[in-house]
C-alpha cells in the first residue's frame, strides 16, 4: 500500500475470490462454473472478422445485445442495464442507493460487505434463520437499500415471489436488489415484478447458467428510471465497459438459448443425484436451487473435508466464517466429474475410521 | 433519474463519448481509433478452444499478460496494473488520491473533470498556455492528485519528459498521472521514470496503437505500493475485470509488437501529409504527436464543418468549449481515407466561396 493511498481506501478490506491454482489440473468444483462449453453459435460469432473490427470501439449502448435480451426476457430495452459481470451492477447499486445504509444477511455473497465498506454504508446485518433460510420479516419495512441473493450463496436456498414481493411492498422508499445469478437452476425469477414495483432491481449474470463466466457479462432488469440511474454511473466511469466479443457472445448465447436451458436441466439433474449420494454418506446437505450445493458432516470438519479433497485433485470451497465453517461448498460439475467426487469423499471418508 | 438515487449522484454530468451513428457508413476520424485491423496472431489466438473455455473464470491477476508487458516495457510484474481499458485505471486514481485535490488542464481528456465530480474532489483547473501548451509551472508545487495527458487530448501537443520530472519532484508528497494513450504516435513515455519516482503513475492504453479498442485493455505502470492500491480497488469492485478473451488477444498483441510499431509508422507520416496539405488550405494545425490532430480555419467554424462534413460521408469531432469550438479534432486514418477526407474539405471551402 503506498503512503497516498485515501485513508478511507486504506482501511478497506477487499473480496477474496475462489482459487486458481496453478499447480496442476483439479476437478474445479469451486466457482460455481458450468462443465458444459459455450454454444456452437457462440464459437461461429465470433470470427476472424469480428476480432480484427477489435480496431472499433464497442458499442457502449449496447444495442443488438439489449434488444436480444429484451425479447428474450419479455420485457424492452430501456429496463436493461447490461455490466462488466454482475459485480459491476451490484457495485453500481450499492454506489447509487446506499445512503440511508444498507441491509443483507449474515451468510450471503461476499461481496456485499465489500461494497458496503467501500462506499461507508450503514450496514445492518440480518441474521439467516438456524436452518438457514432468509428472515424475511427481518427486511420489512426497514426503507434502505436490500440486498437478497435469491437462491442465496452459499447455501442454495431460495425464497419464494411472495417472500420478495412483500420485502418489496413494506420497502417502498428504497431500492430492493434480487441477486439471481443462480436462479436459472430451478429457482423464479422476480424480472416480471419490475413491471408492478418501481423499486426493484433484478440482477443476473452469463457466468454460470450460460458458461461465460470468462467473458464477464451481467445484466440487470428494472424500471426503466433504474436503469438510467445505472447508465448514468457507467458513463461517469467507464462509458465503454462491455468489450465487442463479450456483446457479441452474449447475443449468441441469447439465440442459442435452448442449449443453456438443456445444460440448466442436466446440472439439476447431477445435482440431485449428488445430494443423494452425500446424504446416504451421512451429509447434511441444504435444499439447494443453484448450481452449487452446500454440505457438511459430522465426521469431518468443512477445512479439512476442502485441504483432504484439494489433496485428492478436486477443489471445493470453504468459507472460514463460524456459522458455517462445518460446510464445503461444491458446484455441481459434469456428471462424470461429481461422480469422482463421491468417490474421493467416500474415499477420504474411509480414511478417517 | 429515479427518485432512489442519490444526491451527489444525481447533479453528476455524465462523460459524452464521440458519436457512433448506425444511418449510414461514414469515415470515421471521431474516435481515434486504428484503421488497421488486429494482428495475425491475434486472430490466430482466439480459436475456438479459447471460446469454448469462456465458461471458465478469467484469471483475475492476468499473470500472462503482466508477466508479457513487463517484458515489453523492461520492468517487472508486480510494477504493472492492467484494466478494463484506461478509463478504468483512471477511474481508480482519481478514487484513491484525490482526498486532498486534484489538478488538471482546462483543454484535456474531458474524463478527468467527470471523475473529478463523480469522488467530490476539489478541482483546481489550470488552463493551458495561448499556443495550448501546457503550463507547467502552473503544476508544481501543488501537492495534490495531478492528472496530465501527454501527449493532450485533443490539442496533439506533447511536453518534453525533463518537465515531466520538474512536475514529479515539485509534487513529492502526492500521485502525478502521466496518461499516455497517445504516447506511442512519436511521443516519449515517462515508463521508465517509476524507477526513479514512487509518485508515479504512466497510464497507458490498447486502444490505439494496438487496433483494441474494442477490446477494453489498459495498463499502467508504476512504483509496486501503487500498483498494490489499483489492485485493491480492482478487488474491492470487480476482480474479474479483464475478460478472457481480451487478456489473449493483449498477450498475442505484444508478440505481434513489431506489427503495431510499424502501423504507428505509418499513421505518423500520414499524419504529417495530411497536416501538411490541410495547411496549404489555410489550416491552423497543431503540431501534434498523436494519431489525430486538432486543426481550424479562419474561412470556417468549427462546427460548421463538423456538420458539412458528416453530411459529406465523414466524421470528426467537434467541441463546444469556448476556447476550442472553432477547431475540430480529425483522428488519423488510413492514406486512403485521408486523401477523401481533404478532397471533401477541399470541396466544403469551395464551396463557401
Amino acid at each position: 500500500m503506498s503512503k497516498f493511498l485515501s485513508e478511507k481506501l486504506s482501511s478497506l478490506k477487499a473480496y477474496e475470490p475462489g482459487e486458481q491454482p496453478q499447480d496442476k489440473k483439479y476437478i474445479k468444483l469451486n466457482t460455481n462454473e458450468s462443465p458444459y462449453p459455450t454454444s456452437d453459435g457462440v464459437i461461429k460469432a465470433i470470427n476472424e472478422q469480428k476480432i480484427k473490427d477489435l480496431r472499433l470501439y464497442s458499442d457502449p449502448e449496447c444495442k443488438l445485445l439489449k434488444s436480444k435480451l429484451a425479447e428474450v426476457y419479455d420485457t424492452i430495452p430501456n429496463k436493461i442495464f447490461v455490466g462488466n459481470g454482475s459485480d459491476e451492477i451490484l457495485n453500481f447499486a450499492f454506489m447509487a442507493y446506499g445512503q440511508k445504509g444498507v441491509a443483507f444477511a449474515d451468510i450471503t455473497y461476499g461481496f456485499y460487505s465489500v461494497f458496503a465498506d467501500l462506499y461507508g454504508l450503514d450496514s445492518q446485518i440480518i441474521p439467516l434463520k438456524e436452518d438457514f433460510s432468509l428472515d424475511v420479516d427481518g427486511f420489512l419495512g426497514l426503507n434502505k437499500l436490500i440486498v437478497i441473493a435469491n437462491p442465496n450463496a452459499p447455501t442454495g436456498k431460495e425464497i419464494p415471489l411472495d417472500d420478495v414481493e412483500r420485502i418489496l411492498k413494506s420497502n417502498a422508499n428504497s431500492v430492493v436488489v434480487i441477486d439471481e445469478a443462480y436462479v436459472d437452476f430451478g429457482g423464479n425469477s422476480c424480472a416480471k415484478l419490475t413491471e408492478k414495483y418501481d423499486n426493484l432491481l433484478c440482477v443476473q449474470t452469463f457466468s454460470k447458467s450460460r458458461s461465460m463466466a470468462g467473458a464477464r457479462l451481467g445484466f440487470a432488469i428494472g424500471n426503466s428510471e433504474i436503469i438510467k440511474d445505472l447508465e448514468k454511473i457507467k458513463y461517469s466511469t467507464n462509458p465503454y465497459n462491455i468489450n465487442s466479443l463479450t456483446q457479441i457472445a452474449g447475443y449468441s448465447a441469447l439465440v442459442d438459448n435452448d442449449y443453456y436451458l438443456n445444460n440448466a436441466k442436466n446440472i439439476i439433474k447431477t445435482r440431485e443425484i449428488t445430494t443423494n449420494k452425500l446424504r446416504e454418506l451421512g451429509f447434511t446437505v441444504l435444499d439447494s436451487k443453484a448450481n452449487f450445493i452446500f454440505a457438511k458432516s459430522d465426521k469431518i470438519d468443512g477445512k479439512e473435508l476442502y485441504l483432504k479433497l484439494k489433496e485428492n485433485g478436486v477443489l471445493v470451497r470453504h468459507f472460514t466464517k463460524d456459522r458455517i465453517s462445518k460446510f464445503v461448498r461444491i458446484t455441481i460439475g459434469s456428471e462424470e466429474e461429481m461422480q469422482i467426487f463421491i468417490e474421493k469423499v467416500t474415499k477420504i471418508l474411509g480414511e478417517l475410521e
